[in-house]
């Protein structure tokens, strides 16, 4: 494999839709492994795109998704979820021949499904985060060794799978490919039954009991403060899984329930060990 | 109040019984800071002592806790839960007049109840840790600026329960006092429950989706890690209040999928909000 260099970018013009914290890193990624030669930032926003341009991480702003996708190799949607099909439809409108179209959504069979007929498309989830929001939280090593999930249609263009798939490994991703129904499946299960267990416990907490918090709860409940409105979004598209996850969870703590209750010792220390078995090696 | 010097340390010898992460690290604590002259380390393995003393952790070992206590002006039971009553016992048995006899254990009400006799001993609870284990992730500064929970008994010497609260301010913590009962009831819900909560996650977590995990599930679950035959011990000496906080957190969870399984966009965002604030803060 050839390694981009600034002589010869991967793609000439990258178009970044929503400059928050995964659209900020992802262009900060992209310029300081010089991926492409340009990064647009395109927004609502035009004084936080400003910013955005202040604090290096795009070389260009645009309010008009259709003029900036007019001039894309590639443009990768980090928007909230609900707001993907939408953007595509407009970005796709005026896009020239070749152009790739891909987002960074954390639910897809919803998003690949409404947009089946758009050939351009291949949806994506780069498995990176944090609770933090906006660019100012931007970190270009953000998806650095993490994984990105591919979830093209079965009549997808090869071709363009694999520009796709060299797009993402060069800011330092390892990608893995799977249909968008395995990937709501899995990430409800490893990501959004996650934010609704840290919220659930958020809420157990009193007002009198929070100076008794510890690095315990502070750990369990941290993505809790993650965005309301972005969260909101994820569940509700992917809710027929979330609620097969909470299902799952509410199995489990009625294990160490009856445990407990019954005062069985053997039997809690194998749901601890299994359970401490589990999350090892995760980091 | 006169800051402790090594010249005149608060207490002379200060016999810590256990050493693991929370003896390690007080003893750690109690050198840096000069809070006292000499920190005996008491344990049942001797080899795992001689490395504490050689990492500087503790000037002297023992694996005779009556023997070491002899000699102390504080001992602070840094052993699992189960073992702190039976150790006091020996303790008390040679120990010198005045002496105080304190522990950290993460219950509190069964051995306050057992030791109401045992008018040296006084319950401490600081509320500091970590999901590793061992001396060697001692850390001096693990008490600092956290909460220690003093649990002494309506009849305590008022001079005993004073000294033992500049103790644990003598390491950076802050100190609040409670009864045994409200200190459980609380710490259920503040460390108990998550650790319920997290194991539970951690058991939800399929092989296959490993890869798929991120920084969400990661935190959420990382206290599942933490020795299961220590929280065994914890979670049953303090069934009755964890098993309120699984009902708690098992109502909260209900909540979310009543508002996913009816669609309910307005009021999964008034959890997510709620849950956010009350995760406020906390760091």
């Amino acid at each position: 494999m050839n390694e981009p260099s600034f002589l010869s970018p991967l793609e000439e013009t990258v178009v970044v839709i929503g400059v928050g914290l995964i659209g900020g890193s992802l262009a900060a990624a992209l310029r300081s492994r010089r991926v492409s030669r340009t990064v647009i930032g395109v927004g609502r926003d035009i004084d936080r795109l400003k910013q955005a341009h202040a604090a290096g991480l795009i070389d260009e702003v645009s309010t008009d998704i259709s003029q900036a996708a007019a001039r894309a190799d590639v443009v990768v949607f980090c928007t909230p979820v609900d707001q993907v099909v939408d953007g595509v439809r407009l970005a796709v409108h005026g896009a020239r021949p070749g152009v790739l179209l891909t987002d960074a959504g954390s639910v897809k069979q919803p998003i690949c499904d409404a947009l089946a007929d758009v050939s351009a498309f291949v949806g994506a989830h780069p498995i990176a985060g944090s609770h933090r929001k906006g660019f100012e939280a931007a970190d270009p090593e953000l998806f650095e060794g993490r994984v990105c999930v591919l979830t093209p249609s079965p009549t997808a263009d090869a071709a363009q799978v694999s520009r796709l798939d060299r797009f993402w490994r060069a800011i330092g991703m390892r990608t893995v490919s799977m249909s968008p129904a395995e990937h709501d499946r899995a990430l409800a299960m490893t990501s959004h039954l996650p934010h609704v267990v840290a919220a659930s416990l958020s809420r157990t907490l009193a007002d009198e009991n929070r100076r008794l918090t510890g690095s315990g709860f502070r750990d369990t409940t941290r993505i809790a403060a993650g965005d309301p409105e972005l969260w909101c979004g994820i569940l509700l598209q992917n809710a027929e899984h979330v609620l097969a996850g909470i299902d799952a969870v509410q199995h489990q703590l009625n294990e160490y329930r009856s445990a407990l209750g019954t005062g069985d010792a053997e039997r809690l220390r194998e749901l601890l060990v299994d359970a401490q078995r589990r999350r090892e090696g995760l980091g």
